[in-house]
């Protein structure tokens, strides 16, 4: 039984308004995967790098007990690479630099130790490796969770809504929500979108939190209002992540581990956001997650009582 | 022991992607006074009109039990009108008309049997009427509440900081928090905020809920989603009754409280925005609000334990 993520392994180079970083490793599957590792100990990675990334940085994965033999490494290839700056309000960012490089022709492969995929999480990439990722497993996943982007709603809608059919739960922000249903009222967009395949969907908010959609319900998850977000790079992928790991924890799937799961996601992510890049993500303790779910507990609870 | 809600009663026109209506019965001390008396029994209004608005149009609150004698009417003047058109967004509005009319030259009128007031909203309105009404109570009440918006602090910043020093609560949205305090973080934003004189800061954020800082904690409300926003006017106003009307109802102040409080006020606010101007405000049951309240606990309860 293990946790399988598809998805980039990468180099970004980031500038917010605290600063700016030279190349440091990221990328969604490097993210999530770390966010993972502290729900979940068997995590698997699958992804393609160049020989430029080395093996202490893969060691940064191997540390958290990630296993990283479905990561390719291209001879004589370069990772792919990100360079993003944010504005001023850190919702916003321009795109400085994107080279595909090894991503260009990445065909993900699955070791026959990944076959015990029991939780399978893709990560933000084309649609094609997505499909491509679930036609290679002999067993149907216990759980998929898919995170996509606007991009690919832009060019590759058609293979995005083949995934869609085949996929439990779907994580987008708001404005893909918006651009994927057609619609503007994110109840009437989730029904939508919820009768394109998903039977969950988490609408993501960023620092006005997410909303989980299914079973006829929904739930409204907090964001944990923060002094200074440092960089938002990842904070999606670390949400998914945490979110898919603390599923494969509980190992049952219902609403209400769900919502248990988004809290967690929230969690995570908001650590992710508190420093560049991963940084804070190679250092977290249990103390350190316990406390901060703690603080999600009490942000939002209250006790009006309960008139059911 | 009452409470006294100063602010406008006056007509809109408004228009939105649903429809458009003539003239109707708005103002903020309309909606206020409206949420709040489904909360508290003995609400006092203080605002003008002019002899246009009719004696029908103020059976509406009184029919709520609303007392009207601090309701100034001018003999041959007109009543404040306000016409807006809202986008397709609903979170963005141009406003069309503004006829201050009788409102330019109000001079706030508190009845002797408003001098048992303990509970004050001061709702939107020009920081003088506000600080005029502060000073011809007789007795300081036990909370102040007061609404304001970024109007004020383009052109009375410094009656408004003064009218800051001398309230409990105030509640503004998200850019007006930012606006007041140069700060972009809501965290950075309530500290400076709260050291100009409130107690409590709550910020509002339309459809992503609303914040409450105080006492060094910080309570995240979630909003309804909604399939439909059909008209959003009056929602903060209708937030602020519901707030403060809670508070009358229970009494005591405290976090706790004014957590719940700020629940009611959500929910209050939740229905304002299902049809236009005040039809929903003037035909809620207790069995109405029961469930909505129900609603919101449902929305944003889980069931992590908490590790204090």
């Amino acid at each position: 039984m293990s946790l399988v993520i598809v998805g980039t392994v990468a180099f970004d180079a980031i500038e917010t308004p605290f600063g700016k970083t030279d190349k440091i490793v990221g990328g969604a599957a490097t993210f999530a995967g770390l966010a993972a590792s502290y729900l979940y100990n068997k995590v698997k990675l699958v992804s393609v790098i160049g020989e430029d990334f080395g093996d202490d940085n893969l060691d940064i994965l191997r540390s958290k007990g990630i296993d990283v033999e479905g990561v390719e490494i291209v001879k004589g290839g370069k990772s792919f690479f990100w360079s993003g700056k944010y504005h001023n309000d850190m919702n916003s960012r321009d795109t400085l630099v994107t080279e595909l490089n090894v991503l260009a022709d990445f065909d993900p492969k699955l070791p026959d130790s990944y076959q015990d995929c029991k939780y399978l999480l893709l990560g933000n990439l084309t649609p094609q490796v997505q499909i491509a990722t679930l036609d290679r497993l002999q067993h149907k996943p216990k759980l998929v969770v898919l995170d996509t982007m606007n991009f690919w709603m832009d060019v590759a809608l058609e293979d995005l809504k083949e995934v869609l059919k085949k996929v439990d739960v779907l994580t987008i922000n708001d404005a893909e929500a918006r651009q994927l249903s057609g619609e503007y009222s994110l109840v009437k967009a989730a029904q939508i979108i919820l009768e394109m395949g998903p039977k969950y969907l988490i609408i993501k908010k960023g620092e006005h939190g997410a909303l989980l959609f299914g079973e006829g319900q929904i739930f409204s998850a907090p964001a944990l209002p923060l002094a200074d977000v440092f960089d938002p790079t990842g904070a999606g992928d670390t949400f998914a992540g945490g979110f898919i790991g603390y599923l494969a924890k509980v190992k049952s799937i219902n609403f209400n581990n769900m919502k248990n799961a988004v809290i967690y996601g929230s969690a995570l992510a908001s650590f992710c956001v508190e420093k560049f890049g991963t940084e804070q993500l190679q250092q977290l303790s249990p103390t350190d997650i316990g406390q901060r779910i703690q603080q999600f507990i009490t942000l939002s609870r209250f006790e009006l009582i309960d008139e059911k």
